[in-house]
């Protein structure tokens, strides 16, 4: 990459660069990358900077010249100085009529100004034509030329051919322009490198509530209980026995809540007799998270195959175990296998071990790179049939594990249903709801109005 | 992304659209989503219609005319109705003449029509040129912004300037368009989003015979044989034991045939001393369905992997545990630590881990992403040389587990080998041959041929 | 995908295949498949060759004319012959004035040679534009249509519209060009095939060192001293109980390894008082291969968690269980539970498994196509603030497995720590300085400086 003067003597005179030059603003972190990478990729570059003096870390074959007499030098020039001296721009009007502005800059906070930056700029100077873009990429990424997180740049515009001219160079220096349409999309373009993960704020704060309620829950009942009418101290049950039965728990719960909307989904377009209402507001948001509460789901349930393979090794259990044998030693017996526990026992382990392994299938496909390589029928078919296989073998898996002890009174302390009955309730009724839907007297007018036949026509406009 | 009119009056006029306008056929859900994405992306926007009635689910800056109104208005016509309404569009062949038609319609069966739809629609408007685009992309992923799946639009057409301003349009929409050719490869494009995992049939299908067959060999020797001839009732094995002998033979064979496809080619190549005449038909479609093979592998092989972890926790493993001590603690004895059997079972399990290993990191190199950041060197490295390793150590793994008991005439029931005897076949096989084929009077030769060498010229014309 | 000619007839006479004709020089492998496939995208294709002997393997639609006659027709010749063969063009160089010519070729080592093949052209060739092109891409990924490995096609060139009319040729493929700069690039893209994992090289001999001195260290004070002072064989651990030794050690190291150059930087920017000057050189190298020592680490980790939970399956630890049963049932007593070290085991493995599950997350995020989906505060979110707790979490996770024997002189065979304690330095003096970095008096100047603000400005100049 880098340009060795020895062996260029050859091949410089003949280079017929005709790329346009590119002006940049400011001598900032971003302003040095950006010339850097746009020289690499052949755009002749020049500086505009109130001190001419060359500075030893801009980019060596770039000109330094006063802010007017850059500006002049080329068609686009790239603003890489922040919002608040965008009025030192002002005297420079002239300069600048009818050239394109790139406007780089970030703010510090969502929504800090009443309006974007790039639409402050095009107000300041309404002859220029502002396109605002690459505010997303990092000036490490593009000096490490390690383009690990997003090759995406959002651009926008409200003229159209400078808006083409921003993405062609965006193309050049290798990176992916995405047109997010006028200068209006600003305001989001400026918002998107603040977000921390706005598709996860819900369904992590509706696990996290969750988990703290099925925590203090089990705390109760497996600790605070046995302390009180069994004078045991079971304290270290917070560090793997609770956790272990809290994130089977919320696995399966929220598996059943992925799929719960299009339950919802379902029965109103079957109520409504037609597919072109819109679905009541918190119904889109709920399937739009759906992907986000699956992988949390995932997560759960991840922890809880692990913690689960723990066990053996925990003192704890050797300890109940050595205990057992010990006393079964002692009074000189040697039990016969019971073949109905072996039945339970497997079948539990085996179905839980199954259904996990349809969820990390489902994980999988939700790979972004995995996801664009297959069709939306395939899509479908895995997110759907496969996921309703594995909420099945999951459920069977909690239902098992119930076994015998569902009804027993022992297992109802202080009157309370241990967690594992509370976790069946959602995924049982999705299942149940689904059973009835794929009926062919429901599913058949189902397939329709989904195909687009209505009831009563009138709704719809 | 809402434009909100309040803030717009400002820049709305200054805004220089030269985007040329795109004309809808069509109000369905198809033709409403595509229309709000094009005019999120700057294009004007009109609709053609039987009924002007503007409904309340079209985008609101979109017109709604007549058919031949809006098909005057603009040089491209998306046709977003179904392919049996096309002869509706003859009466206006004149106004389409020489315009752009997007044919983007799907078709519910696999070759429901002698031909495709775009070719169909191409010979009743001969006069206007047809470009299939658009139908692998649905209308839900086009509305909610989410495209989880596929982001990439086959487009193909007998004009190539056509087809370049339905790919600009598809670009704009931040889609990814891929040009397929000529109009002919429309056929293969309607067909595509109508497959459901072509690639995965022959590998799902042959694992699905090999499993059955494998099921059923366990099941008379582990527990049918049991049963008749010790009398113990062992019909709980179905559940984990059987699937855990089944899966590690699957895991074994499949990655063998993974790599036999290779080991034939290379004899065929050195039997006729030329790599230019191509493989058996057989041989072509084997290697293109190696990575589905291997994928299978990998899930057998975790399978097997967690169902060797869940171990300990079955009941019937803790019950033959607690029997052999209780029986030792009873006789008054304990055993000396057997270093001998120590090292097998350690060795074999190291000789696991190892091997399943190598065999993730290879599944993960296959991921489209990563294995888009490799060059051709890197992958082959990855999927030869640590996919021989991987198989090495597999089959080690399973030699050593046969130990000691491999000639022991009890371990043949009614004559019939353990199943694990019978999975070393074909990897045994491999690994002999390409072991013969690295040396080096063989491997000089055949690298020879793959470079272009040929031993008998006349073979290639 | 294939032509099939039966239904063509009506087709083909009305196509206005507009898309320049593509000359290819050399019918060897790769020339005939780039033919094919241009083909299939609607280039017309002219071969030149010697011999204008039609060979069955050249696409059938193709035409074979002398090399003069092929260059006469197109305005491109993809040059598909050998550099050693390069002089052969001399006698074309009038007809090939003025032409682009794609250099596709790859050397069979490492700069073998001391320019470029594509400038040692251009020299030969003054007249024509030579552009760089084709060479990450082969011959089977073009057939097959498979294109497992990289889409990416990286393109160089002193001319630049010769340049994007080659880049328009890649994108009609279905591939994407990536624009180096000038041919001065060449020689780094005729490299990139060649290299095998550059990035990897430095983390990997560093921890196949680091691997090699624990396992020597933990065998000789695992093994050896045992055999020596105690006589017991214990030369199994070189299976299993030494590699799970070595693995959570390497891990926890490697990862520490991770954040430490952050922390250097740190202290040098605060020391300097300025962002603006350079790192040492070896501190840049070590921040770019970050990601792949957190990966190396990740695979250590992964190897100790399914060690860790294969421990219950071995004969050894099944021994020794036993053992210490039947020797409590001989004595007729039963140990009660000891509640501290119940405490200590389940805490120590939770820490391991949150720790490990932090881990896996930070691994997933790492994979492109999930980092292309994150903006940058996202990813450093996760990368900084989740690998962080991870770190803290394996650190604890250690700290708590040393527990009570931390200080005991049993500990110490030939006076040499365990290796744990080994481990535990760079993590905790990476932690103990973050927490020092984090104080509000030492974190507020160093965000100030890494907003650009400077201590002493002369510096920078």
């Amino acid at each position: 990459m880098k340009k060795n003067s020895s062996n260029t003597m050859a091949l410089t005179p003949t280079t017929s660069n005709k790329r346009e030059t590119v002006c940049i603003f400011g001598t900032g972190d971003f302003g040095r990358a950006l010339g850097h990478k746009l020289i690499q990729s052949g755009y002749p570059v020049v500086y505009g900077s109130r001190s001419t003096q060359i500075s030893n870390l801009i980019p060596k074959d770039a000109e330094v010249l006063s802010h007017a007499e850059a500006a002049q030098k080329a068609a686009i020039i790239i603003i890489a100085i922040q919002r608040q001296h965008y009025n030192f721009l002002m005297p420079l009007a002239e300069v600048l009529h009818g050239k394109v502005l790139v406007d780089i800059s970030n703010n510090l906070k969502l929504n800090q100004y009443p309006e974007s930056n790039a639409e402050y700029l095009a107000q300041l100077l309404p002859g220029s034509k502002v396109v605002k873009a690459f505010n997303t990429v990092s000036a490490w990424a593009l000096q490490s030329g390690t383009l690990d997180a997003s090759r995406q740049v959002f651009v926008c515009g409200d003229d159209v051919q400078a808006k083409q001219m921003v993405m062609d160079i965006v193309r050049a220096l290798g990176l992916t322009p995405l047109d997010k349409g006028s200068l209006l999309a600003a305001q989001e373009i400026e918002n998107y490198p603040l977000q921390l993960f706005p598709m996860w704020r819900f369904p992590f704060f509706l696990s996290l509530g969750l988990t703290a309620f099925f925590f203090f829950y089990c705390l109760a009942l497996d600790v605070i209980y046995t302390y009180i009418y069994e004078n045991n101290n079971f304290s270290f049950f917070i560090a793997i026995t609770i956790p272990n039965r809290v994130c089977p728990v919320m696995a399966l719960i929220l598996l059943a809540l992925v799929y719960l909307p299009g339950i919802f989904a379902a029965i109103i377009q079957l109520y409504r007799g037609t597919k072109y209402r819109r679905f009541p507001n918190w119904l889109d948001k709920w399937m739009l998270c759906r992907k986000q509460l699956g992988l949390i789901a995932l997560a759960f349930a991840s922890l809880h195959a692990v913690f689960t393979l723990v066990f053996p090794l925990r003192a704890f259990v050797r300890w109940r175990i050595s205990k057992g044998i010990i006393s079964q030693a002692l009074n000189n017996k040697t039990e016969p296998l019971d073949t109905t526990n072996a039945w339970i026992s497997d079948s539990y382990l085996a179905l839980g071990v199954l259904g996990y392994f349809l969820f990390v299938l489902l994980g999988i496909t939700s790979l972004p790179s995995v996801s664009n390589n297959v069709n939306w029928r395939e899509f479908r078919f895995v997110q759907s049939k496969l996921g309703y296989l594995s909420l099945i073998f999951c459920t069977a898996h909690t239902l098992v594990y119930g076994g015998k002890q569902f009804l027993s009174p022992s297992a109802y302390k202080w009157y309370l249903p241990n967690i594992y009955i509370l976790s069946l309730i959602v995924p049982c009724a999705v299942l149940v709801v689904k059973f009835v839907l794929v009926f062919p007297c429901i599913d058949k007018p189902l397939t329709q109005i989904r195909q687009g036949w209505e009831r009563n026509p009138k709704y719809s406009e």
